[in-house]
């Protein structure tokens, strides 16, 4: 499919992995790859495995006419295993694909592109960690409003909020790389048994592992897809993460809250009918791309109900969700990392909006400072009636405790206003961010 | 995504459909019916009107400009305008686009591509339908295994089973008729107050649905999206109807039952490693198109969840999964009708399989046989017994039912080989295949 | 699964529907009235009859046992027919479940357990509308900012934003109306051919669903379950919906924004740590519970692909989700129905939300009010530029546009002034608002 | 919801463990060590910790009150606390859930209930890998017809088959043992900052994690739930591969095929209409129980995109959606457990099955046996011509090879004969069984 809107969800570098001629550059590598292995193990002559592996330049064949062939054949392997073969010498003809089924090629090759496409995933979550360390640094004394279940609740930081994201994104970084290191050639033959090989079959796949840079399986995985549902569902983990954050980010922009703006830029956020809006254009299609990405996850899963020794259209129904779930996953990481890079904090609005309660959001504060002398229920319930009368009478908390005779019994004047003080109530704040900064540089340690 | 594989699940009258040229060209019909109805109800004047539609010819827009224009922007909306307006002789451009937005131009060109849409989906439903109808006809009197659980349980005619196919597809093409006559133009505004438009508003929503010929909703529907929802619904429960056609064909294609093939055509449903294979490769497809149109429903259903006056990533994730859903759903269509076009009935295989469990398909009809006397409790306990016995013994259940004393008591010899006679135990097959084929007739009467 | 939580999303009402006891009530009701009809057309005594609907009281017998016998033989037909027969007269015991099949006594059972719930939502929805609908009328001329992508944008009024939920819910009703009218036997024997009622098989079908009130479907549908699929679909498109009006309650009871807030009530919304707050309990549940349903929907899409005459898993696995979806969809209803009962609305906090962009939000009204002196284009250019001045000096739009000699030149300091007044620029509010209370009204005449 | 069905996706004691009264256990148990932690890092007095942890016995306590008032209050732990409290002694009262909040304990109290639900699950996973293990010791040497794409394409032997489950299996297993090493405890107060606690909270934290042998994450995960997503996700790439085994084993199980069965059972796969039936329940079962499961996980990952720092219902969705999709996964594994524990393998079913295409299936084994003096593509199209001829003629493949002049001019006729053999075409299918049996022996190994 595509759309005008498709390339909103995703990025021009992650679209071109899974372009047509790339996926039969990748299937060509792995049939010279083949060729070579099979060459190294004594199966074919080395002579062949040249002339293939002269053969395998994806510019040689025509991706439209493939496709085309592919449609009727099922797989687009069957028409690129004949362009090939009638590329190849005839005396080396025979050796071409030899002993490989079409999956083999296939499911090798999109393990291919999918290396590609997480390190490019990778790179940008590095960049969105990069900027979400940032602003746990700088923001990491900015007061703002905690808010639990969409209500004022008591103080956090900006920092803290931006370390939370870091960590989060940090701990998908780390999934990433699991998956990274688990990607695993695909080679069985027609039926799982390598049969066609004789007795060599395992010795070419380990071989072939080598050439490919790939990890060998325990056993071929042509229809036991556990790993490559794992994958999608690691994936579809991140574009949930991703659209949490971009979900804060859209709720802290909204017109009411203020709290954070995307930068500007030209041509970014209008409106077709009203002159004044800047719309958190980014932070919004990176929400799009994660729900897109969400949605093909359950199609990888119901692919796992793959037949015997090959699905009659479940493996198949890969084909197109997986690429859709990887590209709208990267694709919402890219916005994001677009939309938080110039994020525009307003520290102001959030020390106003902080205010606007007239001190509620330290309820919780007052009755924990009240609670050793009265107990925790007893203060707690003392605490809802203050905060009651405030709402009623539209007069501060602090005013109300202050008059109050109960607390003023047990609590020193200073104390009271030392409870309004949101500074004074940010508990392990501090160390929080330290924590989420620390497994973030650690990150990058085990990188080098 | 355009992978190779993209095509596989659709038909190349769909893609064109939602093509990023023919999005154009439905927006581009929006505005030209805009500036027609706002001249028409005196909104704007009538030569403006005419210079705006002269500008609204797809060719003179570039696709590719504008698709990298509104990743910037967040909707093709506004670029697209942008370009009409320069092109509209400077007197008559303040009218361009007078009085709507983004959304209203998006979303009706999108009713407007799923008009189209529906119109070739209810083509390939009629001809599924027809060749069905043929079956069931044809195969009225083809007494084959009916299968419960996976397991042969007692006589039905593949006409019956080609009759159940007929009536689900009939009910389908009333769904999609359905859906056809609920298509409606989405305009609000800015908001959906229209008001930019002032008093008028509604004079031009009613003459700008005339012009486009689609239906005059009772309001303005921008963010309350269960109309489209409920289309896309209607199409995955299509699509799944499908699926169950092609799983049921897959399931009589396997080796072992072999009761229908795939006509066979050059290039289609070989294999690159085995010689001998004829995949049913248009059934598998339509199968892997079901499943991936099903995958995008959840995307349409959570889309509904849209803030306020309009959505910030909701109403976007729309734009993908929607053409997604319409073009899988089509393309699973005419892959089945590909299938079942050819397909090749083999008669003696069904009655050889209905005759491979030596009369145990029949245990029911002699159970029922046996009931009247012996009460259906005790037949059946009878039946059980004999049927165990038949299984270890590997004598057909009628010998054994002939030397049973028990069963010779109440029934005559006659009476016990009619009751092993399938064509003798099919119930009412032959009126339930009169009412799906007369469904079918109606169908076509209602369309005249 | 029975936990604390399960009630949250549901009500008691539609739990009972579910549970064992009403199922085997249900059940044995089909198997009285399958008596009935079948000694109405001749095939079984009339005594038989009698004395099988005698035994079919749902007191008689013991949910727990059958249950657990059930969970060995696959279905609950199978033990709860057992059970049955042994408390009719051994004279009689022939006539129990006479030529039905477990699937038909498990789907007509669940079938009118359906139309109990339908009717149970629907009230709860016609409840929900009655709300909308004052809500509509008595803020009728509330002006509150309307909002697109989480963005004030342009005036609307509290009434209209209750005249589109109202219209919304209207629709759902009818959908569920449509999907109440179309509720079917399902009565097709061992494999759907009625085999074992030789030529009588359809009449007796005719008759039970006289018996039982329920629709005569075309063909028995044991395996094509379309009308399941497009029920379920319905209800979540409903649960969706429910969701959307949720979702526009939860973020406008935001503290920053603070327009409306649910009723308090004893023990409600407060927090075991926060002595301040005031959640919005019912409106979040009902949230929750509206995506419990929609997370039902696939499976029983999926359940669609059943084989051949009986599903091996696919049919078994309706059993629980469609339970579910309806239990879900119907606690959705109701959550919400409780939460905008005592909505409390604040009319002054909507209109100080709108002053606090300075006269941003009239942007599109003064853009409007230019256009037609110096084009659209030019007109947006002008206002978009005072809007960044405004922003950035933080004047008033107002201030600005009376200080701007562009604007002068083609303006009265009266029409600008107007353009500044949100009450005139209100568009087909009012007349929208009539719409969605006229649709509801007929809604009230097509019942009765 | 309390269905007949649901028990039939589940066992008994994974219901038990998500029941109210083990959850209100598992609450008690954080309350119980929070006041010792408390206790041993000087923040609240040893005795308050003494009388807390007295206090803390589910047996106290009244679930169906509990959850009563759940319903209005939004949450559990508000009622659970406020009864717990009470039957603490007035003095200590006070240090009741110091310095904790309701999702602290629901949260925890579900990682609690997780770990339980794992242990069972990796049990009936070992269970399962045994049985698995079994198969393929015992079946090494069985062979039969490999499918792809469910025709008939080379032979495997069913140990192979059995192998390739096993593995899958151990892989699961592994991965089940992965997520039981990553359960967290969640502690962070009102808002994810500990402030209650003041200096202290993450000291408290610490040694709450080793109270109750949870994991110290690296910060509060309240509204960062990626952790509980990728459970989710384990959980249902499980479930999927049961589906996966299930599905080959209703496969195997046809009437047509008849390779297996499911051992008989009293009152086990019967019909109420059938005598003959014997239906394979507990795998069919396990293919339900496994759709259940997956069709949770959507809602899980839905359920990612919290809001602040509590989500308005995103988080409250998870608590019924998570104990569906742990238990229906570890239904599917006891069914499919059951399914295969007394499987009976018929030998010579495959060995007739095999032989049923007369020849066929060896055509990929006369191609290589050729390709090497014709070259691959010349052997593989003049083997094609022998299977179509086959086809036609009803003839066997290898009567037509040992007539065919080209093919005897290459190959010996002892050497056609042996490239019919099934078992000398079996590949690597001996070393891939080992490699399986290694790495189950290999997990064995990693558990003491």
């Amino acid at each position: 499919m595509n759309t005008l809107s498709s390339q909103f969800y995703t990025t021009p570098a992650l679209t071109a992995l899974f372009a047509a001629n790339h996926q039969i550059a990748c299937m060509l590598r792995f049939e010279s790859a083949l060729a070579q292995a099979e060459a190294a193990t004594g199966v074919i002559p080395m002579a062949a495995a040249q002339a293939i592996g002269e053969a395998c330049k994806a510019e040689y064949y025509d991706p439209a006419a493939l496709a085309y062939a592919a449609t009727t054949a099922g797989t687009v392997a069957i028409p690129l295993v004949q362009a090939l073969t009638s590329k190849v010498a005839s005396e080396y003809r025979a050796y071409v694909h030899w002993g490989a089924t079409s999956q083999d090629v296939i499911d090798t090759a999109m393990v291919l592109q999918l290396r590609e496409a997480l390190k490019l995933i990778e790179n940008d979550l590095l960049q969105l960690a990069a900027i979400c360390a940032r602003l746990a640094e700088t923001h990491r004394h900015t007061i703002m409003a905690g808010r639990t279940l969409m209500q004022q609740a008591i103080p956090i930081t900006f920092g803290l909020k931006a370390a939370r994201w870091l960590a989060l994104i940090v701990r998908q970084i780390q999934a990433i790389r699991t998956q990274s290191n688990q990607l695993y050639l695909q080679f069985g033959g027609a039926a799982g048994t390598l049969a066609a090989l004789g007795p060599q079959g395992w010795q070419v796949a380990e071989r072939l592992a080598e050439e490919l840079d790939l990890e060998l399986p325990d056993l071929p995985w042509h229809t036991e897809r556990d790993r490559m549902a794992q994958l999608a569902a690691s994936l579809a983990v991140l574009a949930a993460s991703i659209g949490k954050i971009a979900q804060d980010v859209l709720l802290l922009a909204q017109t009411e809250v203020a709290e954070v703006a995307e930068a500007p830029a030209a041509g970014k956020g209008g409106s077709s009918a009203m002159p004044h809006k800047h719309n958190p254009i980014d932070t919004l299609m990176a929400r799009a791309a994660a729900q897109h990405a969400l949605g093909q996850l359950p199609i990888m899963l119901q692919a796992m109900l793959q037949e015997h020794e090959r699905a009659a259209g479940y493996w198949q129904m890969e084909w197109q969700a997986l690429p859709e779930l990887v590209c709208a996953t990267g694709g919402a990481v890219a916005r994001l990392a677009a939309a938080l890079e110039g994020l525009i904090v307003d520290e102001q609005q959030m020390a106003d909006n902080l205010r606007m309660t007239h001190g509620m959001l330290m309820a919780e504060s007052l009755s924990m400072a009240l609670a050793t002398q009265l107990g925790r229920p007893h203060a707690q319930q003392r605490v809802q009636q203050l905060c009651e009368q405030a709402h009623a009478s539209k007069q501060p908390l602090e005013t109300l405790a202050l008059a109050d005779p109960q607390i003023m019994m047990v609590l020193a004047p200073t104390a009271i206003r030392q409870a309004f003080d949101p500074a004074r109530y940010l508990g392990s704040t501090d160390l929080l961010i330290d924590r989420a900064l620390a497994s973030y540089q650690q990150l990058g340690e085990t990188t080098q």
